[in-house]
C-alpha cells in the first residue's frame, strides 16, 4: 500500500480543518447556517425550539416524566460546577472517582465550594476499582453523593458507569455523571444507572457548536436541592423552576448556539440516535487504531478500555519522530489532533467524533503516513502495511 | 401625515423580526455568517481573532497598558457575578446603587457569596444621590467597593458613573460597574472615571450574537484578586492567568461566537466606533421619542436621564387600548417590542439598539400607529402628528 491509497484529502463541509480533537469539533454545515438568524428570546417560536430541545435531550437518557434538562450558558465545565454545586448540599460529601484531568476537576470544584471530598484515584489508564468502591462507601457513611466521568476525555477511557451507579443505589448514595464526551454516542440510562444529574455539553457527540452545556436532573432530587447553589448564576433549581414557570431564560440564553443545537439533534435522530452516532463512531475509532497500527503507532488502552471518542497513542521511541513537525505538518495539511497530557506515558490524542467518517478517518491516516514519510520515518512500515 | 407615510415595513437583513428588546438584539448578516466555520481553539488563526476581540474591548474603554479584558463564557450576569466575587474579596463590603432590576441582581449576587452590602436605592426614574453615596462612605469606613450601574435598562436611565467614579475614588473605594446595556455607545473611560473593574457583553450594543461576557479590569486589582472567586468557572484571575500563560481558555470557548464577535467589532470600528454607535442610536432615540410622543405615548423618563438604549412609555390610558393585543399584533408586523416591569408605573419598553436605523424605527412607528388604528383608537392624533 502507498501513502497515497488512503484517500484523497479531506476537510469539513464549510472547507476548514477537520478538528480530530476533544472539542471544539466539527459540525455539519446546516447545523451552523441555522445560526444565520435571529431570534427573540421571549418569543413563542424560540421558546419552542428550546423546549423541544431540553424534551430531546431527557430522552436521549431514557429521562420519563420523573426527570428534566436544564441548560447551562457557557461550556461543559459550567454544567459540571452547576450540577456539583447545586446538587450537593453544604454539608455533603462526595466521593469522587479520579482517572484522569475532569475527575481532578471536579474535585477542585467541590474543594472551592466547601464541600468535603473523599477520592478514589487510579492511573489514567486503568478503570476504577469497584470492590474498593464498595469498601470506602460501606466505611463512611458521611458520603451523600458517588461521582464518576464515563468517558474520561484524559486517556479516553471508558469507565464502568452502570456498575458504579448500581453499588452507589446499594448504599443509597446520590450519583452524578460528568458524560460530557460520550452523551450521544454511548448510552446513558438515567433509570437503570440510578442517575440523579447527569452533565454534557452542546458540541460533543450531539455535534452542535459550543456555548451551551445542559444536566439532566431526577425532578425529586433536583427539588430537594434548593438553596443548595453556591452561585446566582450556576444554581440550576432557579434555572428550572423559572423556566418551568415562565418558560424563558433567566438570563440571556445564547440563542444561535440552541438552535444550532436544535438542528444537530434533528440530525442526530436522523442517524439513528445514540445507536447511528455511536456506530459511527465506532468504525472511525477502529478505522484510525487499525491504521494507526499498521503506521507503528501503539495506542496506549486495551480494546475493553478503549471508548470509541478519543484514541491516546504512545509517542514513538524512534528519535526521528518530532510531534510538534507532526502536528504541524498535519496543521498544514487540514488535520487538528491534539498532544496528550497524561501522567502515565508520553503520548498525543487523536479523536473520532463530530461531523467525521471513514473517508474522513482515512483521510487522516493517509496525511499521518505522508508526514512520516517526510520526516523519514517508517516508509517501509506505511508501504507494507 | 396617514400612518402609511412613516415607511414601509422593515425587517432584518436576513429577513427576521426586528428586535426592539433590550437584549437578544438584531445583528447583521455579515456577523452571523461569520459563524459558517469551524475553528479549533487551540488553533493559531483562532487564538488571533480571540487576541484581536480582548484588545479591542479594553480599547473601547480607554483601557492603556495598565487594563485588560478577561473574557467569560455565558451571558452577560455570568461576567457580573464573575466580577463581583472575584474582585470583592471575602471580608470585603460592597456600596450597592439599586434604580432597577440589574442593582438589585448585584445585591443578590453578594448576598449568595457572603459579602456584605450597603445599599443606596432609589426610584428607577431617579438616579442615586450623589451627595448621599458621599454621606455613606465617609460614615461607613469598612465599605471596600462601590458598585453601580451605567444605563440601568430597567427603565433606560443614564446614571451618573463618572461621578460616581469620582466620589468612590476621593474615599479609595474600588468601583465595579455594570455597562451591560451601554457599553459601546455611551462613552466608558476606565481611567478618567477611576473605574476598577467594568461588565458587558457580546450581544449588546456591539451588536454581536450573545454567549460571551467580558469584563475590563484594572491589571493591578484583579492581581490582588487571587483566590477570592466562590468558584472555578467564574474565576476571572484564574481565566486571566490562563489566557496569559497560554493564550487558550481554560474551558472550551463559544468559538463560534467569538469569531461573530469579531466580525461585529469590524463593523462597530467600521461606524466610527463609541461616537458614531452612539450617533446612530441617538437618532434612533429621538425618532422613537418624537415619534411615540405624536401618537400620543408618553415617556416616563426626562430627556437628560434618557440614554440612548431602550426607552419606557406610560401605558396609555385610554380603555381601548390592551398591551397583550398591541404586543401581539406588533410581532405579527415583525416588531418585537417588550412589556416594562417597572414599580413606579405601568409601562412597556422599546429598544433602539441593535442594527436599526431611522429606516427602522419609522418602519415600527408605522407598524405601532397602524396598530392604535385597529384598535380604534388614536387615528385622529396618528393623522395629525
Ligand atoms: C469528560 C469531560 N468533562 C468536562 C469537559 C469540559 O468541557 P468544556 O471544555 O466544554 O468546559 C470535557 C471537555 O472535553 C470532558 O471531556
Ligand atoms: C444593565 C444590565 N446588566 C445585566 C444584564 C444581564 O445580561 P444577560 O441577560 O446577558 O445575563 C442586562 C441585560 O439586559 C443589563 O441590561
Amino acid at each position: 500500500m502507498t501513502g497515497s491509497t488512503y484517500a484523497s484529502p479531506a476537510c469539513s463541509e464549510t472547507g476548514d480543518p477537520l478538528l480530530l480533537t476533544p472539542g471544539p469539533l466539527t459540525t455539519s454545515r446546516t447545523v451552523k447556517t441555522a445560526m444565520v438568524h435571529d431570534w427573540g428570546s421571549r418569543d413563542a417560536n424560540f421558546i419552542e425550539i428550546n423546549r423541544s430541545v431540553l424534551a430531546r435531550l431527557a430522552a436521549i437518557a431514557n429521562g420519563g416524566n420523573d426527570w428534566v434538562s436544564v441548560p447551562m450558558q457557557g461550556s461543559g465545565t459550567f454544567a459540571v460546577e452547576a450540577m456539583l454545586t447545586t446538587f450537593v448540599p453544604p454539608g455533603g460529601e462526595v466521593l469522587v472517582l479520579i482517572n484522569g484531568a475532569y475527575g481532578k476537576r471536579a474535585k477542585r470544584i467541590l474543594e472551592i465550594a466547601g464541600r468535603k471530598t473523599v477520592v478514589h484515584e487510579t492511573a489514567e489508564d486503568t478503570p476504577p476499582d469497584l470492590a474498593q468502591i464498595e469498601k470506602v462507601l460501606a466505611a463512611t457513611p458521611s458520603i451523600t453523593h458517588v461521582f464518576a466521568v464515563h468517558c474520561e476525555t484524559t486517556a479516553g477511557i471508558l469507565n464502568p458507569i452502570a456498575q458504579i451507579g448500581a453499588i452507589a443505589a446499594r448504599y443509597g448514595k446520590g450519583y452524578l455523571l460528568d458524560s460530557m464526551s460520550a452523551f450521544g454516542a454511548l448510552p446513558v440510562d438515567v433509570q437503570t444507572m440510578h442517575i440523579d444529574a447527569v452533565a454534557a455539553s452542546s458540541n460533543k457527540c450531539i455535534e452542535g457548536v459550543p456555548g451551551l452545556g445542559f444536566v439532566i436532573c431526577r425532578r425529586e432530587a433536583l427539588s430537594r436541592a434548593k438553596g443548595n447553589a453556591t452561585t446566582l448564576v450556576l444554581d440550576l433549581h432557579e434555572q428550572w423552576t423559572n423556566l418551568e414557570k415562565t418558560s424563558q431564560y433567566r438570563f440571556t440564553p445564547p440563542t444561535h448556539v440552541i438552535v444550532a443545537f436544535h438542528q444537530a439533534l434533528e440530525e442526530f435522530d436522523a442517524e439513528g440516535g445514540v445507536a447511528g452516532r455511536g456506530a459511527r463512531y465506532r468504525n472511525n475509532c477502529r478505522i484510525l487504531v487499525e491504521g494507526m497500527r499498521a503506521l507503528g503507532f501503539k495506542p496506549l488502552l486495551s480494546e475493553a478500555l478503549q471508548a470509541p471518542i478519543i484514541v491516546t497513542f504512545h509517542m514513538p521511541e524512534d528519535p526521528r519522530f518530532e510531534f510538534q513537525r507532526f502536528y504541524d505538518s498535519l496543521k498544514a495539511r487540514g488535520y487538528v489532533i491534539y498532544p496528550g497530557k497524561l501522567t502515565v506515558a508520553d503520548s498525543f490524542r487523536i479523536g473520532c467524533i463530530g461531523r467525521l467518517g471513514e473517508r474522513e478517518m482515512r483521510a487522516a491516516l493517509n496525511a499521518i503516513a505522508e508526514v512520516l514519510d517526510e520526516m523519514g520515518m517508517n516508509r517501509a512500515v506505511a508501504r507494507t502495511a
